[in-house]
């Protein structure tokens, strides 16, 4: 399967950036979580341009259910939502489309589907698509939610700005991030962030950053050895996000420079009985499988390929060399609108997991 | 599929450190591939304990490929290596195996398999099962080059210590890597990285590094837009070696604080009339889809779990708080030993890539 | 996956009866097959009710399709298909929604989906769904005719009257049932199976029947041994039609009695120095892989489970017994109407076995 | 995945007739099912030559369990068994290799693997691989008896001889067949059935028959909707296996014939409160789940098509007409031995369903 994650609980993607709609089907959720449209809505307003800065297509995210939800809950049948895509303006793209522009993948699906991929405004490459996936993923978070295990994403990195990095129990930390449009720990960094996002746009410019994110309270034994890890798992689903480029989890790349002492999170038993870590730099998962501690990770987020400076670049029908200057809406950065994107996938990869583990109506049933 | 791997092409993974043997199923191989057994046996050795500080564990690797090969060459049909298992002394590990070793996944496994796990010198966690893996690598290796497709890998930081990155056209590099117990690219690197490992070591500890593969001269057109990009699979992939906590495409995290006119590489047509590109941020893919360049990536590898300092940890059957010194016999870091497997796991997701793309013989008829 | 089929090419399901839409999203499929609206309209149509004897529920079937065609070419991209319902009396089942209609899925339903389940006129177990089959499956149709795989069927029997088999090469014969909103043969039988059908509805009642199949010009070597046999397959795609509870291939339950020497199919080299066999008593397949003759088997479609005879039920909320007369549209007979769903799943098939041998754009390069 | 079977109990197959062994990886069963060696010798005896009419070949059937079991229990990780090959005459096919046995897979074998197969005795494609099959059934066949579900099977038709067909309710006569080496219900057709497969082995020719196969107590809800029917995912084993040319559910194809309110099983509260139906004509199986009725089926199983009669033929690589009489030691009807195979593949499947909708541990917890 191409455009479609998960073994239990599977989404499927479809839409073009300039088609009729985008969409998704999500498939195997259990039978009768409720399903809360104001919710829904408020997680489109998150990945929606709102800052100056963002892209000027205005996008109402008017999304449909099509099937899959009855009285307000889930029916455990293929759950279709579809979101019309509006003011759409190929012509801005028509003028450019033998370009390549550099980083996108205006080449690479020229040479994959042999000249008939849709190229207005990417096509299905487009971030537009991502907008499905964040309406799936509400219904998913919101199954999790009410199972206890909570997900919550922040800026920990933008255009070389840095904020706190999540503590070792963040529960309270993501209960604040809820709703926020920014998602960041220090709010001293906020402006900060925005003002070299700015600066970089009013270059003509882009700037990239750093998510990280956890997710609290799932149970241990969640994932597989080998193939099915958590961590693999996990990747595959947050590398489907364009401008994902590395996934780390726990202390990631800096755990090649410590030594096993400093690497290993020690065990001990918790004033309530239960087993736990002092530390947490194997983000939760131990052996592939996850040890009941939070699983935390950080996604690097390469600044936004398009720019309005000229860059070099080829036509790809003529085969010559070219120049193009981007036009378009488009955001300078996208950290701040990626959040929601990856808490979503993430959200598709738990209740998976936890499907997997215990069943097709574990997360209707509360039974784990 | 839980220990298998690959949608055409597929590995399916078996055994413990301590049962009778390790294997792996390799099915949907094109017919009529070479198998050379000694080129096998090169990369196992390349996997094998070596260096003074390597674990004592003597490991032969007498494999037997039990099907699929006929006459010298696969047939088509799964092909199954088994590797037994000698000089096993499970008595270091019974003594211990109430006590979770901090970092592995004996307590995990345990929550998992409720207590019915193989615990032995972690069981089927253990990476003595990467010797299936590299064993079979060793034929979707050969299949690859043969068709002109080129893998390797180097160290390029261990302990501290860091060698030279890949250039933007490695394949002479990889070449000279080839066969290098430890491949690193700047030779005078090479004994400090030892030194600094050897002296982990003698402090009863051990210590981390970060490999860098490339691939060379793979098709553009490989791979698929969102779940199943290439950056994905092959993460997906990676992670299933335990020891990786990162991995990352291309200039991976330093994109994040680059702007997108650095980030971007510019296309140009090169004086053969191929379109590529000046630089390579994006580690050859572009929208999940390759794009003719090398694909480059790199994996953190934390530093060995087991360690013989003490360490605090848990009775995992008493649920008492517990210390463990971790007897039996590690490697101070397996930076060295992990490049084989990682070069395996990559030539199994391309030889999928390329048969999803180019069908099930590409491979054999050199069709693409 | 659940709703979803396939491993390269892929047809995913969504949509109930009565709520918003039916729908389909095919992935996949190669860059550049013409996708022709006309073509699909008609096949469409051959699947609606037409005659007396089908049921009144009007339906017009105004699909549109969001993604994956541009410029009239598959683009490569998912194809998402819907069609809105329309017509829908959900009030004739609002009144026997506790009743348990005989051999329907509303008791099954019920269990798995713990009382979620769209229940209004079977929801999405509702044969409604097959007209997004039929739709995706005019497309896969029009893909395998371009590269000279023919498919088609007849009803083999109907109400206890039979039609001719197939021949040996039966593609003169597909020619002439094309378009054919009652496929048969032998023209001589059709008005004897209505009368059948119209005598069984005027008591109350409803008859089932057998469909024939034929594909042509498949090429030699499609399926796997083992769990992927080309009979595997297709009777897994072919199951998932409500109706059917038999599936044989070539001679298939009448091979029982046979003796070998009847029952194998003896090779020889025709005229055009091609290897074929004398007849077809495995239908085309010999260890689950094509040979290149027409793949051909047989479908047992049970009569009609919606009939308005008075009959014995429970309440599966009150868990008490009870009677039920099914009211609503139905048709007594629903051979001649499954005939395009029979052939789509089959297209399906085939395009998902080509592409898996002769890679992705197989199908639009006509490179086999 | 090709040789493979299963979403989250899947079955791996390997080995060639005449290579070193065949064997299987049985995947994500349930940790903590007791693993009775002796039980899995039992059932291999059952498809082991055993009759005068049975082929002559000695298989010993001395299989070896890899990994997997520790202490006599599974331990959730790949379990796999191998079996060597003993007694192959090689010589016997080496004399024939050119020359495509009718209704084998030698000459699309060789389509398939551009003449790379491994020819001898059917290599993997060999009936021998079914042993595999039985060997890891027993575990499957076992943890599903655990939990109450049982699965028999019986030779309903042999040679133009019938035995009694299951009653509605076949607990006890799946009781009364087990371990029976020629499973019969009506004793007095035994020696009918074995003089009439006599007879045709006498004429150098083969016979064939029809198996039923009862699942009883599996719960009600198992299964899917649409593609993954119970029909279908059990039809696809089904069809794994070479000799089986039809399969059909419940009254099967003789629905046909029936009016709907013959076919219709209608449901009824029995003395214990639970929703039976008073028939069973669907095979205990309504919109592709499962009703809590016994799952009934039947196989159509072909002559074996090994006969030492002349037959026209080709030779597959000169591509020319020519002549053949099959020597080496065939049964001339497998319908006794394989029975267990059916059983097996059957509990695979019910494992797999069992598993996705309780959960991975549900076999062992018996929670369901």
């Amino acid at each position: 399967m191409k455009n479609s994650f998960g073994n239990n609980v599977t989404l499927t993607l479809f839409g073009e950036s300039h088609g009729a709609a985008i969409g998704a089907v999500l498939d195997g959720l259990a039978a009768g979580i409720p399903v809360d449209e104001t919710f829904i809505a408020n997680r489109l307003s998150l990945r929606r341009p709102a800052l100056k800065t963002d892209t000027a297509r205005k996008e109402n995210d008017n999304y449909t259910i099509l099937s899959g939800v009855f009285n307000g809950f889930t029916t455990g049948s293929p759950l279709t939502i579809v979101i019309p895509n509006e003011d759409t303006r190929s012509g801005d793209y028509e003028r450019t489309r033998c370009l390549a522009r550099p980083s996108h993948a205006d080449f690479t699906a020229h040479e994959k589907y042999l000249g008939f991929e849709d190229y207005r405004g990417g096509g299905h490459f487009s971030g537009r698509v991502t907008a499905a996936i964040v309406a799936a993923g509400a219904i998913l978070l919101s199954a999790l939610q009410r199972a206890g295990v909570t997900i919550g994403s922040h800026v920990l990195r933008c255009a070389g700005v840095s904020d706190t990095p999540f503590s070792l129990y963040p529960e309270k930390e993501i209960e604040r991030l809820r709703g926020k449009s920014f998602p960041i720990l220090d709010e001293t960094k906020r402006e900060k962030m925005i003002a070299a996002v700015s600066k970089a746009a009013a270059e003509n410019d882009s700037a990239g950053g750093i998510i990280e994110t956890a997710v609290c309270n799932a149970p241990a034994g969640l994932g597989e050895p080998w193939f099915d890890s958590v961590e693999g798992v996990l990747s595959h689903a947050l590398y489907s996000l364009g401008g994902v480029k590395g996934v780390s989890f726990g202390a990631g790349f800096s755990l090649c420079d410590m030594r096993g002492s400093e690497a290993n999170d020690e065990f001990y038993v918790d004033e309530r009985g239960k087993i736990v870590t002092r530390t947490n730099r194997n983000g939760g998962v131990n052996g592939g499988i996850t040890n009941g501690m939070p699983v935390v990770f950080t996604c690097a987020v390469k600044p936004t390929s398009s720019i309005s400076k000229l860059q070099n670049t080829v036509d790809i029908i003529k085969k010559e060399n070219a120049q193009i200057v981007v036009k378009g809406r488009h955001d300078p950065a996208i950290v701040r609108r990626i959040c929601p994107v990856i808490e979503s996938v993430t959200a598709l990869v738990f209740c998976d997991l936890i499907s997997a583990r215990y069943g097709e109506n574990a997360l209707a049933e509360l039974k784990f």
